[in-house]
């Protein structure tokens, strides 16, 4: 009898258990300070609303028979048109036929690896990124390599030295990037569709944590300056993923996909394939509630998440040691650190948990080549200011101890 | 500027409209009586109970604040605890560990391609067997070829003639398979198993229709008989996809997949890439009807659907032209009817949507080849009896017109 592993497909010999994964386990020990998981605060969640958009749909025999039933791959009408008044609000002018539906913006980087890698394909990603693009682009058997960006000058031909296809897309974050937590500036955002041009590139923009600005002023994205230069969506190549995760709440697992009409129709053949559709109650709430508070939770969770991340940088500034570099994000989740050389992230964590009580991710599982063992992803959204500044100081002093040992 | 498809993976090419999609649209003209898709009664959902349990979940802070955050990929734990519990009823004595939750069973079937086929692998499936399925598969570029059945005996070596490696898996629906219908018998099972055996070749076995049995015995499980063989559910090679879709309601999308742990471990890092997990809200909703109602909605179904299927078969006797053969299924949705040769399906359909206003599936679909076209699939769910047969009397009527004009 043979093993189950000469069975499977070649994909998954690239899939291996994650560190975010294991390392959320521990969230549920009460002592430990942590900066892990990108998890929005549960205590932000516009609850009520939510509770009450499933009451009245639910109690509506008609909506309810619908709400209950089958439904179109595309994704729920409603919502669809909702959506597209929201990205025509965000510079983006679409129909309800350039978005598909997915369960939240993760689907869509999934369905993304599906459309364009056939195995030993090359796919473009910033060397850090995040790491479940990374994980679902795997699954169809890529090559990484360096998305051309402010610090890399690559031109067509160093990615297809030795007779290598061209990459078949870039992937980037352009707001408050997982895990860095930066934000691309118009001049950058800019210079990357020219590079695009110049390479034939298709770009994805994953633009999850788009509400969660604290300072600074909102750039166009990339799917807007690209309409723009193209006279319109649908000539222009740039697939938006977006997800209701970050701004509403993640458990009804729904985002969106904006894209050319063409290829939107390719994917919602993916979708029908896949799973058949996005729960249709979960679509009608979504709608319901988006439409009615998406905004107000923005303008709620804003002050709340900004002085996390103030508290985060205060703390970093005033108690990490010499030799520690990292960013100052103007919004999302994530603050990036760069200890000093050789300082192990993982190992760090692990004498962190143990010591210290306090637990992040190391900074490699972002990179496709695993590289960079001396960074660290820290997450400010789950914590009040106190605890941040309580966990950044136990994470100082066991840094310091690390490096006194050196 | 190059062209979309130029980006596109291979297996886009292989990634087509379907003509059940199509013909759902027409489902919204009221005058047609439609046995086309394969879709539950929403007059027979839980609605009350469903509505309740949102509730009961949504009012509780504590409870509320996690059905709205992430959660793990496996699955909301309570529901796999009382699924592993189900399963010991069905005859399958499982832990769960064994249980990955999943969008419908669509997406179990979708990760079993993803699990099992590189490009160019064979798989076995049924002729005909589920559209759904020969979707789902497609997106990871198989062969198809045909699963050994009482009436096609192949060996190992018919397979693997010219070089090809030995199959990956093959596809089973025991239970009222779609399109046909049919139940295989205890001895048909054992069969599958003893070829599965010498094949050495995993059963993926899709059990959507399992809880809508209208007359004869239930037969144990391909899953239940083989862990029996092999001492225990971790030792043999099948995998088991089930859904609420059929016995409680399909838009909460909520499945799952049973099968041996190693398997089942390699499965929820495929569903942490693809989509992170099912909405935990359903989950937790999901949860408490099932555990409450499963069994007494099978109780208000099955004569509900009795009567639709007898009205469906005494229908077909009675004004069906000669030269027209189906099937008398024991349960699920669906009749299989085969038309005189040189009838083709997709034209009669044609031919009854503007003259007779009745629809169906063409049966070329349901074969991995498009081969026999003159075939059809019928679901009753949907229709009283009364509709039914006058749905079937304007089907025999264009039928009998055809077959005249020829």
């Amino acid at each position: 009898m043979s093993e189950w592993s000469d069975h499977y497909a070649t994909r998954v010999s690239h899939m291996q258990a994650s560190e975010i994964r294991e390392l959320l386990k521990l969230l549920d020990q009460p002592d430990i300070i942590s900066f892990a998981g990108g998890i929005p605060d549960p205590a932000l969640f516009p609850q009520q609303e939510i509770a009450q958009a499933y009451q009245r749909i639910l109690s509506d025999p008609e909506r309810s028979a619908v709400a209950l039933q089958y439904s179109i791959s595309e994704g729920y009408p409603p919502l669809r048109e909702w959506l597209a008044g929201y990205m025509g609000r965000l510079g983006v002018t679409c129909t309800p036929d350039n978005i598909l539906i997915t369960n939240g913006s993760q689907q869509g980087l999934d369905f993304v690896g599906k459309l364009f890698v056939s195995p030993g394909d090359t796919v473009l990603v910033a060397w850090p990124t995040y790491l479940g693009a990374l994980q679902a682009f795997s699954s169809y058997e890529p090559r990484f390599d360096v998305l051309p960006g402010p610090n890399t000058n690559r031109t067509l031909e160093s990615y297809t030295a030795g007779g290598k296809a061209k990459p078949k897309f870039g992937y980037v974050m352009p707001e408050f990037q997982n895990p860095t937590g930066t934000c691309a500036s118009l001049a950058e955002r800019e210079r990357m569709l020219d590079v695009a041009a110049e390479l034939d590139l298709p770009l994805v923009e994953d633009s999850a944590y788009e509400k969660l600005r604290y300072d600074g002023e909102r750039v166009p994205s990339l799917l807007a300056l690209a309409a723009k230069r193209a006279g319109g969506i649908d000539h222009c190549k740039v697939l938006y993923c977006g997800t209701f995760s970050k701004s509403i709440v993640p458990a009804l697992r729904i985002g969106w996909i904006v894209a050319a009409k063409p290829v939107i129709q390719k994917l919602v053949l993916m979708k029908q394939a896949s799973d058949l559709h996005v729960s249709t109650l979960n679509q009608m709430v979504m709608y319901e509630v988006a439409s009615a508070v998406i905004e107000d939770q923005a303008e709620k969770m804003r002050p709340v998440y900004r002085a996390r991340r103030d508290a985060m940088v205060a703390a970093l500034d005033r108690y990490m040691p010499e030799g520690v570099s990292f960013t100052r994000p103007e919004g999302g989740m994530f603050v990036w650190a760069t200890l000093p050389d050789g300082i192990d992230g993982a190992a760090l964590l692990k004498r962190c948990i143990e010591v210290g009580r306090v637990a992040f991710v190391p900074g490699a599982a972002f990179f496709a080549d695993r590289s960079c063992r001396n960074t660290i992803r820290l997450s400010f959204s789950l914590n009040e200011p106190a605890k941040v500044e309580e966990g950044i100081k136990r994470l100082a002093s066991v840094l310091k101890q690390v490096i006194a040992e050196r």
